[in-house]
C-alpha cells in the first residue's frame, strides 16, 4: 500500500466549512490553514467568517495562510495557501463560547450549505468540515437530523449513503446504522451487505489503498456457531463474500465480531464491514477515538470530518488536539485527488 | 494463635479441576500450585493425574507444593499446600500434545465432574479449572455444550445462571448470551435485566467490592436517541435502574454502549451490564483479553476459570502466560472466603 503516491500528480479540491463557532472548530480550522503540508496536498476553499477564524487563530497561536475573498470567483488558488470566502455572517463576540445559540447554529449551517453547493457545481471533489454541534444546528434549523440527511435533502439524492469511521490504519463501515437492535437482522440482506461492501471497497480504494483487505463481521455471537444461534452468516454473508470476490474485492469472513477488531488492530485487515452501529463503534472508540475520522460515502462527492464533537468544555482555550482534523484533511486530500483523476 | 492459623480459619475452599491435558492446562495448573501466595489464599483440592501435573511442572520449570492423595479424605490441608487427588486416569505419553483426542477429553470431563461433585457435597465454595478445549470434550462426551449446561445438568439445576467476564478492574455481565441478534430485543424484559443486575451486584460484592458501581449499557445505538430508534431504554432499562436503586444497588444508565466501556476503562464504573454477547465481548477482548477471567454465577457455588482457551499452538512449551489463571484464582479465593463467611 502506498497511500501517498496519489498526491504526486495533481491536487484535488476541498470545500471546507467552518464548524460550530461556539466549540473548538475555529481553532481547529485555523490550525489546518496554518499547516503548509496540508495546504499543499489539496486546493482548499473555506467558508466562514474572517472574525471567527481570527479568533480561532489567536486561541491556537497560529497564523493561517489564506487569501481572503468576499465571494467565490474563478481565480486559481496559490499552492500552499487557502482561499477563504468571508461570508461576514457572524461576529464571534455576539455569541457565547461553549453554549448553544441560534447564531452559532446559523453560522455552521450556512457554511455547510455553501460548501455542499460548491461541490454540487463541480468545483470540489470533497466537502470537509470542522466539528458541528447537532443540538446547536437544530436550534437554527429544527429539522436538522444529521449531515447525511441534510446533504441528501439538499441534493434531492435518493441513493444509499454510508458512514465510514477511519482510524490511521483501520476503516470501519456498517450495513445498518440508526435502527433499533430489534430491526437489525431483517436488514441484513444480500443487497444491503453487498452495497455496503462495494462502497467500502471503492471508498478505501479512492483513499489510496491498492487492494484493501476487508473483513466481514458476523451478525450473531460466535458467528452464529454454525447456525445454532442465527443463520445470517450462512444464508447471507457467505454468499456475499463469494460474489464480491468475483468482482475483485479482497474480503473474508464472516468473523466473530468480538475478535475481528483484535485481529484488525494487529494489522490483519485494513477495514471491517460491521452489521450494526455499536458493533463497530464500541471497537473504534476503544481503539482510538481521538484520532478518528468520519467519511460519508455514496454521494456524488465525499464528505469528511473528524469523528469527535465540538467539545464545548474546552472551546476557545487552544488546547484541542488537532490529530483527527489533520487525519481528516489528509484523507480528504487523497480522495479529492483520486476523484479528480477519474 | 499464629498468623497462619488465623488466615487458615478464614480461607475458603476451592475445588480445582485440571483442564485439557493436550493444551496449556498442565503447565498453568503447575504454576498455580507452585505459587505460595495463591496457595495461602484458599484451601485447594485439585483433581487430575500426578503424571500430567508433573509433565506440566517440568514444562513450566516449577515445583508444585502438593500433598498427593489417591482419594478424597477428611484430612485438613496444610496452609500453603494443596491436596492433589491423583485419579490415575491418564498417562500423558498416551495422548498427543496440541491435538484433540478422546483420552484428553475424558480426563478433563472427569476432573470437572469430580470438582463439581465436591462442591455439591458442601466441601468447596468455588469450582475452578484451567482451560478446557470444548471440541476435545465433545469427542469424549458428544452432548457436551459448555460448562454452564454441563453443571446445570449434573445438578438438575433449573435456575438462571449468568456468565461474567472479568478484567483486573472491570467486570462485564450480559442479559442475553448465545442467542441470535434477531432474538435479543424480545428478551430485554424487566425481569431478565433485573435478574442480571442483581446477580452482577451480588457476585461483585462477594468478590470484594463494597458497593460496586454498575453501568447499564443501552440496547440501541445512541441509547435509542430518546425513543427514535428503539424504546427499550425508556420502557425497560430506566425502570430497572430505579427499582434496583431501592434495593441498594449502585447503578446508572442506560449509557450508549459505544462509550460506556471507554468510560469504564477510565475507572468511572466497576462493572458494565450489557444486553447481548458481543456488546460486552468486543470491548473486553480489546481492553485486555489476556488477563481476563470468566465466572459463572447463579449456581449454588461459583465457577471460575481464565477466559482464554487451551492454546494448543503453544502447549507444552512452558511459555503460556499465567496472568489470567492467577487472576482467576485470586477472585476464586475471595469469593470462596466470602461464601464461607455467610
Amino acid at each position: 500500500m502506498s497511500q501517498n503516491s496519489i498526491i504526486a500528480s495533481r491536487v484535488g479540491r476541498i470545500a471546507l466549512a467552518m464548524g460550530c463557532p461556539a466549540g473548538i472548530a475555529p481553532e481547529l480550522t485555523a490550525r489546518v490553514l496554518a499547516n503548509e503540508a496540508i495546504l499543499r496536498s489539496a486546493s482548499f476553499t473555506v467558508f466562514g467568517d474572517r472574525r471567527v477564524l481570527e479568533a480561532g487563530a489567536k486561541a491556537a497561536g497560529v497564523t493561517p495562510r489564506v487569501s481572503w475573498r468576499s465571494s467565490e470567483d474563478e481565480s486559481e488558488p496559490v499552492p500552499g495557501e487557502a482561499v477563504f470566502i468571508d461570508l461576514g455572517h457572524l461576529d464571534p463576540s455576539t455569541i457565547p463560547t461553549g453554549v448553544s445559540s441560534v447564531g452559532a447554529g446559523q453560522f455552521a449551517i450556512e457554511n455547510f450549505r455553501r460548501a455542499i453547493a460548491r461541490a454540487c457545481e463541480g468545483k470540489a471533489e470533497v466537502v470537509a468540515w470542522t466539528p458541528f454541534n447537532k443540538a446547536t444546528m437544530r436550534l437554527a434549523h429544527p429539522s436538522y437530523k444529521d449531515e447525511t440527511v441534510f446533504t441528501a435533502e439538499m441534493l434531492g439524492f435518493e441513493g444509499a449513503a454510508s458512514e465510514f469511521n477511519i482510524l490511521p490504519n483501520l476503516w470501519s463501515a456498517r450495513v445498518t446504522s440508526h435502527v433499533p437492535i430489534s430491526g437489525v437482522a431483517s436488514l441484513i440482506t444480500f443487497e444491503n451487505v453487498m452495497r455496503g461492501l462495494r462502497l467500502t471497497h471503492s471508498a478505501m480504494s479512492e483513499s489510496g489503498y491498492q487492494a484493501p483487505r476487508i473483513a466481514i463481521a458476523a451478525l450473531n455471537p460466535h458467528a452464529g456457531d454454525g447456525g445454532n444461534f442465527g443463520r445470517e452468516e450462512i444464508d447471507v454473508l457467505e454468499p456475499v463474500i463469494l460474489a464480491a470476490r468475483t468482482e475483485g474485492i479482497v474480503c473474508d469472513g464472516p468473523y466473530p465480531s468480538d475478535t475481528v477488531f483484535v485481529r484488525a488492530r494487529k494489522g490483519e485487515f485494513d477495514g471491517v464491514l460491521t452489521m450494526y452501529h455499536d458493533q463497530g463503534q464500541i471497537a473504534m472508540k476503544l481503539i482510538g477515538f481521538e484520532e478518528g475520522v468520519t467519511l460519508l460515502g455514496g454521494f456524488p462527492f465525499a464528505l469528511i470530518t473528524p469523528a469527535h464533537g465540538s467539545a464545548y468544555d474546552i472551546a476557545g482555550k487552544g488546547i484541542a488536539h488537532p490529530g483527527a482534523t489533520f487525519n481528516a484533511m489528509e484523507i480528504a486530500a487523497r480522495m479529492a485527488a483520486a476523484r479528480l483523476a477519474k
